[in-house]
């Protein structure tokens, strides 16, 4: 049986899944990043949209953050999302900003393809990540996921752009959205250049904490 | 005790309360409109954000559509957001589209105050509805508007426009969104030209049916 391909985002009521639209993840991270009022804007709004992840178990263990932690719902769901996974999918961007953010242990544990006109060999990493660069395209590296992910499911891991892409093609299965009680005003949306009218969504799921935890299923239409 | 300020809308899952943006209701309800192709992708589209609420019994009595609806929480909450508001406010543009599209005995049943730059006497409808035009502003509008509610509440009815200026003074207690698993690609958003940094949210309720019931409360930070 074939995995799903899906994806799980935090994102603001005001529909961001990024604070701060052009400041990238690698800014963040470079030295003297935190140095630019832009970075620390960024790290602010992120950690505001991003709270309810912080103190979770299985956050910081998978992060080696440290021992403990919270349990419950947003625990049980983070690590759900984490065991489903048998391969992620992620852009260029994301990629360049997680290479200086990560921990040398990355913390997926799990063969990554990175979308990317850029070509360079595989990239494997302690404690089971290697990342594969692919330079033919979206289709190109669901495929490649697939056949690595077995009948785990594959999960575009972001970008927006990326997600956008891949529902635009119609690509996804379903997909959970964490929804957080912050505005951020500005930043990236998740649902940008969406080609509506041709993707029909199902709520499966609701579930509340401080956040409500949502999954739809998305068909064609 | 005085009432608290609320709002309450359906917004898609992209963050639109209104599809197509460059449509009002008021062409929606003008004689031939309905031949605009424009209109016809609003109405469609405003069908299905609104899906929810069509079958309730509470809308449909409301509205004097007929007999019968569904019940449940659905119902339970168009039903409850209906009492709980002594008076509404809304924005210009709203009345001008709902004084065409209401029917003569329109669905307030409370006083209502518009507004507005335009001058005019009240005008009284059958079944309880009054609306007043207000030409100072929205604090005098929402002052006027609580004398008016007792102790019940004050709904912004909307637009969009007028919640997120009573959202950026300060105004709003708590709001409740209907989420539906629909995107619309395009429209109006609810959070649009907002004053992210000053809002503080808290997620008081979450309850799910086909859509997302989210009640939150604001606060000035």
């Amino acid at each position: 049986m074939a995995g799903k391909v899906f994806f799980a985002v935090t994102m603001s009521l005001d529909g961001f899944i990024a604070p701060v639209p052009d400041v990238t993840v690698g800014e963040v991270f470079a030295p003297g990043g935190q140095d630019d009022p832009r970075v620390q804007r960024w790290m602010r709004k992120w950690s505001e949209l991003q709270s309810w992840v912080f103190p979770q178990r299985f956050f910081r263990e998978n992060l080696k953050l440290g021992e403990g932690g919270a349990e419950g719902l947003d625990n049980d769901l983070s690590k759900a999302t984490f065991e489903r996974t048998g391969v992620s999918v992620m852009g260029k961007r994301m990629f360049d900003g997680g290479e200086r953010a990560w921990p040398e242990e990355a913390p997926f544990h799990t063969p990554v393809f990175v979308v990317t006109h850029t070509e360079r060999d595989p990239w494997e990493r302690p404690g089971g990540t290697t990342f594969h660069f692919v330079n033919d395209g979206i289709e190109s590296a669901l495929l490649q996921a697939r056949d690595a992910a077995g009948d785990r499911d594959v999960r575009i891991a972001g970008g927006a752009d990326l997600i956008q892409q891949y529902l635009n093609s119609g690509l996804v299965d379903e997909f959970s959205i964490s929804l957080a009680p912050v505005l951020l005003g500005a930043g990236i949306r998740l649902f940008d250049q969406i080609d509506a009218d041709r993707i029909a969504l199902t709520q499966v799921r609701s579930d509340a904490t401080e956040v409500t935890h949502l999954t739809y299923t998305a068909t064609k239409r």
